[in-house]
């Protein structure tokens, strides 16, 4: 039991120690990460004044959750940052979705939830722009 | 000491069980996380053919990693994904980046490792397209 103890507090130190190694860092070097596949999907809405219709998109698009192969997802908006010229804010709504691998993102593609999102979603969109990056 | 030890176990046990927890989840809903916003960069080189000019540009964007309110960087190629009349692969080198509020985008735009990224690297590229997301 001893040992034990001496475990415990051994781990719970290293732990606290590499707590504060990671937010004293000021700056830190690029690493990347465990899901190297990331899809990006922009929506342009069909009637683009519609809060309505962005709102039901976004509801059905946060439904994409629910597919194992999706590590992580985040479903946005146009941020209010400063208007500039290379600045592309006439689209209504991101999706965007991180894999492990390529064989996730086809899983994705075919998967019964995003062909039902596909099904209850595709009459709000007018135009889709679609990135796929992979880590480099 | 002896509630010290018991402590220890106790958060050792729930650490294990949340762990447990989430690696047994077959699915899961929507949650958004600490970062909500997204600054994703497309580049289009004036070489696009060219391997070199393109690692040259991943290497730059790679030193942006160093500015503070960064709190987590991508950078991707294209990715091999299957073609389709939605998907834009004419790209050559994407900057995804996420921050925990606008002014850290903004904090981000006129720092001093940034200027130095576009005095280094905008020869290399030709267009730019910026999609600047906030959680929905």
């Amino acid at each position: 039991m001893k040992s034990n103890r001496r475990k415990f507090i051994t781990t719970t130190a290293a732990l606290a120690a590499s707590t504060i190694a990671a937010s004293a860092m000021p700056s830190s070097d690029y690493q990347k990460d465990e899901f190297p596949v990331v899809h990006h999907v922009f929506f342009w809405l069909k009637n683009p004044g519609s809060i309505e219709d962005r709102d039901k998109l976004v509801a059905g698009v946060k439904t994409l959750a629910k597919i194992e192969t999706i590590k992580k997802i985040k479903v946005g908006v146009v941020a209010s940052t400063e208007k500039r010229d290379v600045v592309d804010n006439s689209w209504a709504v991101s999706e965007l979705m991180f894999f492990s691998d390529l064989a996730g993102q086809a899983t994705y593609q075919t998967h019964p939830v995003h062909l039902e999102f596909i099904k209850n979603c595709s009459h709000l969109w007018e135009k889709v722009i679609v990135y796929d990056a992979v880590d480099a």
